[in-house]
């Protein structure tokens, strides 16, 4: 035992009591007839005394010598200290040490671990067991562990059984890329890791297995953006027997108990928005709903509100899209303001043409960028239809439809993030429906499936498929947690027939529907119930139920952008003789 | 909503409720004007009645053509039958169906979905999701879950912290076969997945988590004995600040736990055995010790007990070892009984070269496969050394210790299981304990770490290392469970000066530990606190708690001898687009 306490736990009822503690070192503060030391733990710190009256001459003077983040053990009393700290919980004792051993000795550390340290990204990444050291990283990662365990608690309560689903599985081309690991006992052949337990968790269902989940990692070798790992964690999920339906109001369900749970929140009903609606309202389909700015369109099938031919103006004129959205009190942005807000949307990131911008001045008189082409009657007209007031300042977008969505709706998020309107400690879930079954890939030149081949469409709209594929709506559904996807899932196919020709559509051949899904076709043979489901990401989650969105700060062991681990130095060339096993040979072009 | 109720739930207080029901046609009984179908879902079987008079003609037509695991959906009533059913939770009801709605149909199922089925391992394998559809495999998965959780709750509980550790690691030659996965973004590079999260878990210590937990997948590969699987799941523990002691009773608390909680088992205190004595008690260090039967060496120092100048028995005289077991009750073994013993010790799995009995009769008087050279006075000492009574037979090999020790070891087992004695619903834990830190590895010549190399010797045995390595004990335990260890693990080293050390004496070249272990060695340097842990295999651990011993049954989808999935085929050759942005070149030796 190399305690009797940890360091978060002596309170002034302890005072007297003889202890041992154990930790890191903090802090040392020597004035020379006295020496305190802050010892640290994972629970806390508490305060340790040494003063010339009371400890040892050699005690005292091994204490002189202690560095930051050497490992000691102590033993001594708790006594009540003089001067009270009520911000730390051990804060009303300190210890009168007897005894001081030196565990370990540690080298000035690279960054101070402090909450707020001088380490940046980078070096913190490389020394990431001194990064967790420190309480903000300490504490998401104890915060991620607790968000898992109250999923698995209320999953299981509800009966679902969590099942591992094997890692190596089978390369599949649909979808992102995936890892492959070479099989040594199998010569010339690979096996995959997930990108997900898809076609496992359906099995299961086939199984009869009715309610499974599982907290499991999945892989995706994608060139990474910013804040995507490599390898995630999803909370994977799929029930049998179930519509729609069913499966948001379990989901909601465990949702809802998150935030109570985690965050203390309680939130009656999440709100149901069709994938059409979302872009309509917010240009897109995670849209965050803690603030409003909702999208007002200009455009009704007449032309321009208020107008009823063209008025010469030609960003408007050919148009297939103009919207504004209102920014409240926002009226008295200065020319360097607004031109900045100009500047945003010109960049490549963001890549509009431009920005219009009306502002309905206090005293109640209206002012625009296009005051050539509208006057200020129009312009009311305009104000009315997005319930702007004197005070507020309208943008206005304008082009093909889909561009101008995802334009204003980035503007959206960026005004509204500089305006605090997005409160880490609100959360406004909903749930997007609805979505299209197929998305148009430029690249390829054909339609891809939104979300994977073995969603559902709509019941009744398969006969779409030839006519107008782009229409036809999936039962496919998103839950949306404060302007971020946290989940998606979908009803999935299971009869045989639907699957072929959807396997078809995508543009399988039968036989290589056969060589990478025929598991799936046979298990569709023999009585597959109605099954659907639904995934979050883990990370994601934790994120934001954490009021963060950098999901990087809540895994223990993150890879940097070019999907490597700074720390151990991983990927690594491997010896000859591990490639001779695996039948491989490295092909280096220079 | 597809069900109002599971096939598990109806009982007399639902009689005359409408219920919508779906699930799984078990069976059909067809008397022409009556109609019995069985109803199966995860949750059980509920009865289901078409009959002339109560039912439209239209329904029990669409009933008589349902067929084997074909998914339905009925609406009906809740009646009481007539011959009820102590033996099914739902046997005092049955359902009068009034509407049948075919949900999917199915093909006649390759094998019966029976709790004894007609299918052999290979074909239940292949179709494993039908597999899963029978009750001891579901029981099994849902058996798994259940441990798990209760894992999970009792460690949280206790104040550890689930942390992720990363899946694609670094290569590291020491241990067993990596599996590798290339880069595609690091031409020439690999990760590794993790033979276990060690290297983090320890880490995680350096970084104060204090008290770490995972439940997490670990890969090696290996060539497939029985039993043996290349991606494994693991209990992974580790704590801080603790001494050997702090860890067996922190374990040892979540395995009674575990065996009150699953299996209603309460066990007051785990025996301790060093390792020594486990090998000389039961020749085994993972002994099963529901039974007795412990060796009884019959050499003291003068010689043969009884005897004191050799005999002229060559397999005495020559011998290291001559040790005996007491099987109770066998003295009336036949001859051809006792032959086969004999032929069973010479199989090659064993290698023994023969096999010595001696017969204690009911009447008193001893017989002996050796009479020639010792007479009964001589083997009554013996009788009496080994606790031998009139009725027993006792079983005597002789030759080289470790040889001797391991080939009686299995006989031991195998009688035991004859016997009878190995109980499934009996549990008898043991910590083995101060296990060598090294053992002699013939193959490569040197010694190996027997753990790992991160296993601290014992106090004061470093410096054994260079004069007597073989003697050096470890901090090093195993909890061992009816004969299987199902946990083991070690005190770390955590100073760097240490590690550097073991590094060397296991044959690393300064520049090879750097390479393969820098991060740990430069953690070593930051103040690493004393720490160890543990790891126990799920997957053992389960199927011994659910009294039996293949671990297959209870993995949802595993994997065959060569490393194979049958089901969904894996591993498979992949494209060679994906070889390409890999840098590889498969190279097939013919």
């Amino acid at each position: 035992m190399y305690r009797t306490h940890n360091n978060g736990q002596l309170r002034a009822a302890h005072i007297n009591k003889e202890v041992t503690l154990a930790g890191w070192v903090q802090k040392i503060r020597n004035k020379g007839f006295m020496v305190w030391v802050d010892l640290r733990d994972r629970y806390g710190i508490t305060q340790l005394i040494f003063d010339e009256e009371r400890t040892s001459k050699e005690v005292i003077e091994k204490a002189t010598k202690l560095g930051r983040e050497f490992v000691i053990q102590v033993k001594g009393t708790v006594i009540e200290r003089e001067s009270k700290n009520a911000n730390m919980p051990t804060g009303d004792v300190e210890i009168l040490v007897s005894e001081l051993t030196i565990l370990n000795q540690s080298e000035t550390p690279p960054f101070t671990i402090e909450d707020d340290t001088d380490g940046g990204e980078d070096l913190r990444m490389k020394y990431r067991y001194l990064d967790i050291r420190r309480k903000p990283v300490r504490d998401n990662l104890i915060f991620r562990s607790k968000v898992a365990m109250a999923v698995r608690n209320y999953l299981s309560k509800e009966g679902f059984i969590e099942v591992e689903t094997p890692y190596l599985i089978k390369s599949t081309p649909e979808g992102a890329r995936d890892f492959v690991v070479p099989s040594r006992m199998n010569e010339g052949q690979f096996y995959a890791l997930p990108q997900s337990p898809q076609t496992f968790k359906q099995l299961l269902m086939v199984g009869g297995m009715d309610k499974y989940f599982q907290i499991v990692k999945c892989f995706r070798d994608e060139d990474l953006r910013a804040d995507r790992q490599p390898e995630f964690t999803q909370i994977d999920c799929e029930m049998a027997f179930v519509e729609q339906e069913d499966i948001l109001n379990a989901f909601e369900g465990l949702t809802k108990h998150l935030l109570k749970e985690i965050n203390g929140v309680e939130i009656s009903e999440f709100p149901r928005m069709t994938y059409d609606e979302a872009m309509e309202k917010y240009g897109n389909d995670k849209p965050d709903i803690r603030f409003g700015m909702e999208f007002c369109p200009l455009t009704t099938e007449g032309g321009v509100v208020g107008t009823f031919e063209p008025k010469g103006f030609p960003v408007f004129d050919n148009a297939e899209l103009v919207v504004a959205i209102n920014v409240e009190g926002c009226a008295e942005y200065t020319r360097k303001q607004i031109d900045a807000l100009v500047d945003w949307v010109k960049r490549p990131q963001i890549g509009a043409t431009g920005l219009i911008w009306v502002k309905y001045n206090a005293d109640g008189t209206l002012k625009s960028s296009i005051d050539k082409f509208f006057g200020e009657e129009i312009l009311k007209q305009w104000a009315e239809k997005c319930n702007s007031k004197p005070g507020d300042l309208m943008l206005i977008m304008a082009g093909q439809k889909n561009k101008t969505q995802t334009q204003l709706s980035a503007l959206r998020m960026y005004l509204a993030e500089q305006l605090g309107l997005r409160k880490s400690n609100e959360f406004a879930p909903l749930w997007v429906v609805d979505f299209p079954l197929l998305e148009w890939d430029e690249e390829t030149n054909r339609y891809h499936a939104m979300h994977h081949p073995f969603t559902s469409p709509k019941p009744g709209q398969l006969e779409l498929l030839d006519t107008n594929p782009g229409e036809v709506k999936a039962n496919a559904y998103d839950l949306v947690l404060n302007g971020n996807e946290i989940g998606g899932g979908s009803i999935r196919i299971h009869d045989k027939k639907t699957q072929a020709l959807m396997f078809d559509y995508l543009g399988f051949t039968p036989e290589e529907a056969k060589a990478q899904f025929g598991f799936l076709m046979d298990a569709f043979q023999y009585g597959a119930p109605p099954h659907g489901g639904i995934a979050f990401g883990l990370d994601r989650l934790v994120a934001i139920l954490g009021g963060q969105e950098t999901i990087r700060d809540f895994i223990a062991f993150p890879k940097n952008n070019s999907g490597r681990d700074v720390m151990i130095d991983a990927p690594a060339p491997i010896d000859h003789k591990q490639l001779d096993e695996l039948h491989l040979n490295v092909v280096i072009k220079s």
